[in-house]
């Protein structure tokens, strides 16, 4: 058996969006390979049920395990709101989510202990980003507001368009009512949308997201339990999608800042 | 066994678009028992590719067939344009789509054969509906745009944002260039636009949808097979559904134009 420190790290997100976490996983760990899961074929995954989330990451899950992975990321905001606590019982693997360093990340910046929380429907309201902020911070206030049109105009590529504009402003009013200093990108997609939200809601308010901490997480992870890649080599990126390659690697190259090699299609379903 | 008169008239689509469809049907054949299912659990189809949009609707006509209907409707046009000669091909049922209805009615509408047809990215690039206008009218000029935003933005209730009437403009800029004279709506969510879309194009496009020729042409083959209900008493609607039935339910009003009981959570996964 392969020693575990020259085995991949796994990322496992319900499409294309996950691809900005790993993009800081590569910066953070230049010598790991990485092998990614994206559910193409059932994204997205944000207004569906606990079922539903719950049934695809166990499958998504086991498909990743198989391929002997030496850990795995949730990269996917909405997953590691429902799925992560059953998943590390399950899995005999060490597992690391998004909602725990990027609430970690905006209880770090935030001054005032007022903080917005962006996300889908379905991370909105698991509630927990607010439980893991309460957690670190009682008594902050926060503000949770579900963004649901912010994933297919990030994916039509709709970044920086006027109709754009207009639904961040429609989506952030109740900032108007609620002084905030703090705003949490709470979905993998929205990073791509910082400009427009930075633009709305004015220099004054920080905006933070999981990856950059999500990526220190999983650093921390491998240091501790002694399993981080020694070999200074050029890593394996590897991609598998549950859909269309093509499509998730046409669109991958904007979510990842390089282009993807090796992407192949799998089915989960068989 | 029943006879197959008193037996319902099956209606599938990927999620809850097929409702407008469903509405015209009950208009049509007031009297008639329909059994509808939308896979909401992997809506939506309309990005997907050929091969898990066939998969994902052989299970869901498998679901629908072990519920004893006596006709199959495809009330959803992406599926209606990549599985309707396979489903034929496999299934032991009249199987009626919404692309031959809806083509046939535009090429009936239009005057100068000048059409432009909107729907999903799946059901422009299949060039199913490019297809079916150039058979009934040889020579039409057909100008096919993909809007995928239209669903996204629908599911929202952002009907009558000022966004959306700019994400319209925007999809329909190539009608700046090209003349036209009939707009097909491809899509079941579209008519949920109409206003904002007629408003863009003008009074003198004549904008059509499949609907209402689908519910034309299911009572016609339930005539000719000489199976349509003679029991002139209220029918029975049931719904089945891949996700949370909850949601369906309460969004499923605005596409039905009728509150919506005896809704049932499936699964189609084991």
């Amino acid at each position: 058996m392969k020693p575990a420190q020259h085995l991949p790290v796994g990322l496992f997100d319900s499409g294309i969006g996950g691809l900005t976490v790993m993009n800081q996983v590569m910066r953070t760990l230049p010598y790991e390979h990485l092998t990614y899961f994206g559910d193409t074929a059932r994204v997205p995954y944000g207004g569906r049920s606990r079922e539903t989330i719950m049934r695809y990451t166990i499958e998504s899950t086991i498909f990743l395990m198989d391929k002997q992975i030496k850990t795995l990321v949730i990269a996917c905001n909405t997953v590691s709101a429902y799925a992560l606590d059953k998943l590390r019982q399950i899995f005999n693997i060490p597992i690391i989510g998004v909602i725990e360093p990027g609430a970690a990340k905006a209880v770090q910046t935030s001054r005032q202990g007022r903080i917005a929380v962006l996300g889908t429907k379905a991370t909105i309201s698991s509630g927990a980003y607010q439980k893991e902020i309460q957690k670190r911070m009682p008594g902050a206030l926060i503000l949770p507001i579900a963004c649901p049109l912010f994933v297919p105009l990030v994916e039509e590529i709709f970044i920086s368009h006027p109709a754009t504009r207009l639904i961040v402003k429609e989506y952030l009013k109740p900032l108007k009512q609620e002084k905030i200093d703090t705003l949490l990108l709470g979905c993998t997609h929205y990073p791509l949308l910082r400009e427009a939200i930075q633009e709305e809601v004015g220099e004054d308010i920080t905006i933070v997201d999981s990856a950059t901490s999500c990526a220190e997480s999983v650093a921390a992870a491998l240091q501790s339990l002694g399993i981080a890649n020694s070999q200074e080599s050029k890593p394996r990126y590897q991609f598998y999608v549950s859909d269309d390659p093509k499509k998730f690697q046409d669109l991958g190259r904007t979510f990842l800042g390089a282009p993807l090699d090796n992407v192949e299609a799998v089915s989960l379903f068989h």
